[in-house]
């Protein structure tokens, strides 16, 4: 395993220290003395970087797709050492894990065909009109063209499908853009595995020195320097509202601003319409136990808030949710600080006295989760912003209403979301579209009869939303249009052909994906 | 004409101030006393916006097309007595204001074009694959919806094109947003004729009450009240890097940051390839003098940095430059602040003691520009930042190169631009890609053969680029695309159809815009 920063082919440890990942479960430092970024080589990665971006945008997209690819190939490869390293360093579980590894590659892989596809570069062409009067029109031919280096921070909770190699990067490689990735502190061999992989492919697949860098990081001071680097060009992170607002406000400080895409708090409410919860109860609480407890909670999309209307089903459906989540065992969480964190939240929600806990499978290890119901009514919550907030982890607030109207006050009193959930009858349609002109005000995705855990990598996925739950709602992290956080548009005048390879390149292709 | 604040459908002036627009050309007060607005006026604006887009964003295309051409035609209606108005605040010639009213005009009409074709919705659909494994595929369905209200300032340069029904509001409105103008202190009365018409066009299409509302400023104050409103989602400004700068700071400094899309300077160099300068002197020297001095250079556009190989042929393409803007009456500017940051910002250059001023048809009317190019060499250029900054006027400074190296280097040297344009003959290509490879990093649109001035409405025009021509590279605010600042994605999942009206209608229309 490689200790060292990965700064285009080569490593350097310039640092005397040394930093450990945790096994959360164990609470005892892993293998792997890792060095931590210096300045110095903060400065060279984004420098490779920038001097990479200029043949890296150039290169063809065939050659580009194989270079994902062979990600893809090689963290496949990595087999047990890759997973037992993420079980580690995460207390996820051995399917967890396998999952996510499955999502990795097959967000690599898509990455690859859109890539080859260039539906991405938007091609557009106006032709000259030289006849047209009271001024001719010039022939004008736009393409989208690779922003720049961008910084990728690792996320908590995706130690693969959202870090090192993770829809991020993958999509900013499929941009054009090179790409510098900034390890989690909490799985640093993890990152390790997977930066070597992607250096490797890089060499094999013939890709400029400085397309990916891999730089360990001694808490804040690294993620700073990188961001406020003048050449870096554009920043993706998935994280705590804290950190990605930190990151936005970094970069638009900057002498010349840049995007800072951050996926950050979302609460995804799920609103439960009374004739549903009549009828589903039993299978609306396994949804939501499941979708709230799944990886320890540890979730963007978990179902944080629930919103139904008191009467008799609605304290049966409690009832089963209370029951249902006191046998989940409590399980190990990501890292200590998350912890705290939770147990944290938790304590300031239990602390509203507005508020009534449900019995939980409490423990005394603060390192674990216990899966935890509050209840609140809809007045006290409307009033109070801080039963708003984001509790991560394995944690659900029921919001219980006197009638629709009230669920649509509680609606109209949230936050922007990643997502928001109905869950209703056939005859509740009314409703849910009353709902959902609020929601869509609110939310990137909603969905109906579902839970919102569960993020489809595909071409009609929005994963972001309102701030928030990110820092521009006009984008994705998550599907295909990801992409799009990388790219501007560059349009030609009056060019000669043969300056415009990549034009030609495209147009010659069958099905060429012009625009009309 | 209505001197009044106009909030949505309401007429309101709560000031006891009063406000002037000024004959540029005779420095005197035109007819009009204007309330600027109150903090309550402008709450109300936005007030009045938010609720206006619940209603606004779900009107159906058609409808929302015949509002966008009713305003064209209202700015028609208004003939003579709108023509003569912007003269008077601008200065302007007849002919100018003409063409900048057709430009308007056919904005207007090609936003609602674009609005009832649908293509900006960028409807995707992923089919449901229930018998999928491991897990199945839910339907996702997403669609393109309005950010909410949008402020638009003003811009001093385009009374009509950039103004009250300019790109920004025409835009705005077509992604169903609600518009809240800042009227341009320099023409009150433009604004007030032109916001009168838009009042009218919505009412007369049964648009909601608020879906536009027109403010007169006092200064900074009203602007950043409304861009710091909570129900704010979004701006539109054409200006100064200063107040551009200023207004992103305050977006993004907000609760809740929102997207300011600025754009702001731009030096648009002209590289001048040395065997097009020996062949085509006479034509390259009109083609520059009407381009720098078009509209007493007040253009986002004028190409105010040359950069040429220090060679005889040069020395003539000087001096023919040199005659030709000498011969150009001195004309008046927009307004005094415009005129006074001209004389500074040549009273800069020219005490540079590296630069050379060639000789003016100078004036003491400081309200009046007199055409003027400055001469530096590239070493000079290179080393002194302060010769890299926009001058707003009739103004161009020529950089000589000691060779095509060093115009490399000039290159390199630059900001972000909206344009950068090379003149060069077919022997010179080799030379055109290298340069075109470095300002494909920095500018929104490059020009071969031509002049930077002349931005066309159209699909695939870029008016936009790395900062400081714009806020955010990934955007452009002419052109088709110019709608995508106002729309974010929402994805719907697993959604009843009957709860879908805005998809069945896009797929029902032939030749429907789905993407594959």
């Amino acid at each position: 395993m490689i200790t060292q920063n990965i700064i285009g082919f080569e490593l350097s440890s310039q640092s005397s220290e040394k930093i450990y990942a945790v096994d959360p479960a164990h609470q005892i430092n892993l293998p792997g003395a890792f060095s931590p970024a210096t300045k110095d080589e903060v400065d060279r990665a984004v420098q490779k970087a920038q001097s990479a971006w200029r043949i890296y945008r150039n290169i063809e997209s065939k050659r580009k797709a194989l270079f994902l690819t062979s990600i893809a190939e090689g963290i496949e490869n990595l087999g047990d050492v890759l997973v037992k390293r993420v079980m580690q360093e995460t207390g996820y579980t051995e399917a967890r894990v396998l999952v996510e590894r499955r999502r990795t590659c097959t967000q690599l892989r898509m990455f690859a065909e859109i890539v080859e596809k260039e539906v991405w570069r938007d091609i557009t062409i106006d032709e000259a009109l030289p006849e047209r009067t009271p001024a001719p029109r010039p022939d004008l031919r736009k393409i989208n063209v690779a922003i720049g280096p961008v910084i990728v921070f690792a996320a908590s909770n995706f130690p693969l499908a959202y870090s090192t190699a993770g829809g991020d990067t993958a999509s900013a490689l499929a941009a054009g853009c090179p790409v510098i990735v900034k390890a989690h502190e909490s799985h640093l061999g993890t990152n390790a595995l997977v930066a070597e992989v992607i250096m490797n492919a890089a060499m094999n697949t013939g890709m400029p020195d400085g397309v990916f860098s891999s730089l360990n990081g001694d808490g804040i001071e690294t993620g700073q320097q990188l961001v406020m680097h003048p050449m870096t060009a554009g920043v993706g992170f998935t994280g705590s509202l804290k950190g990605g607002r930190a990151l936005f406000d970094l970069g638009n400080k900057r002498l010349k601003p840049i995007p800072v895409f951050a996926e950050m708090g979302s609460t995804n409410p799920v609103f439960l319409l009374p004739q549903k919860v009549a009828q589903d109860a039993q299978k609306i609480s396994s949804q939501l136990v499941e979708s709230i407890t799944i990886s320890t909670g540890q979730f963007c999309t978990k179902p944080g808030i629930l919103v139904a209307i008191d009467n008799f089903e609605t304290q049966h459906l409690i009832a089963l949710l209370e029951a249902t989540l006191a046998q989940i065992t409590p399980a190990v969480m990501l890292n200590e600080s998350i912890a705290h964190n939770f147990h944290k939240g938790v304590t300031a929600v239990q602390a509203e006295s507005t508020v009534r806990l449900s019995e939980s499978n409490s423990n005394n290890d603060l390192i674990l989760g216990s899966a935890l119901l509050a209840i609140v009514n809809a007045d006290m919550f409307i009033a109070n912003p801080r039963l708003h907030q984001e509790v991560f982890g394995p944690f659900s607030l029921m919001v219980l209403c006197k009638d629709f109207a009230q669920m649509l006050d509680v609606a109209q009193s949230l936050d922007g979301q990643l997502t928001a959930t109905v869950q209703a009858t056939q005859d509740e349609l009314l409703w849910v579209h009353q709902l959902t002109d609020i929601m869509i005000e609110k939310a990137g995705r909603i969905i109906f009869n579902g839970v919102p855990t569960g993020v489809e990598v595909s071409a009609a996925m929005t994963h972001g939303g309102p701030y928030p739950a990110s820092t521009d709602s006009r984008f994705t992290a998550v599907g295909n249009s990801a992409i799009r956080r990388w790219l501007r548009p560059v349009t030609f005048q009056n060019f000669p052909e043969g300056l415009l390879p990549e034009f030609n390149a495209i147009l010659d292709k069958p099905n060429n994906p012009i625009n009309p």
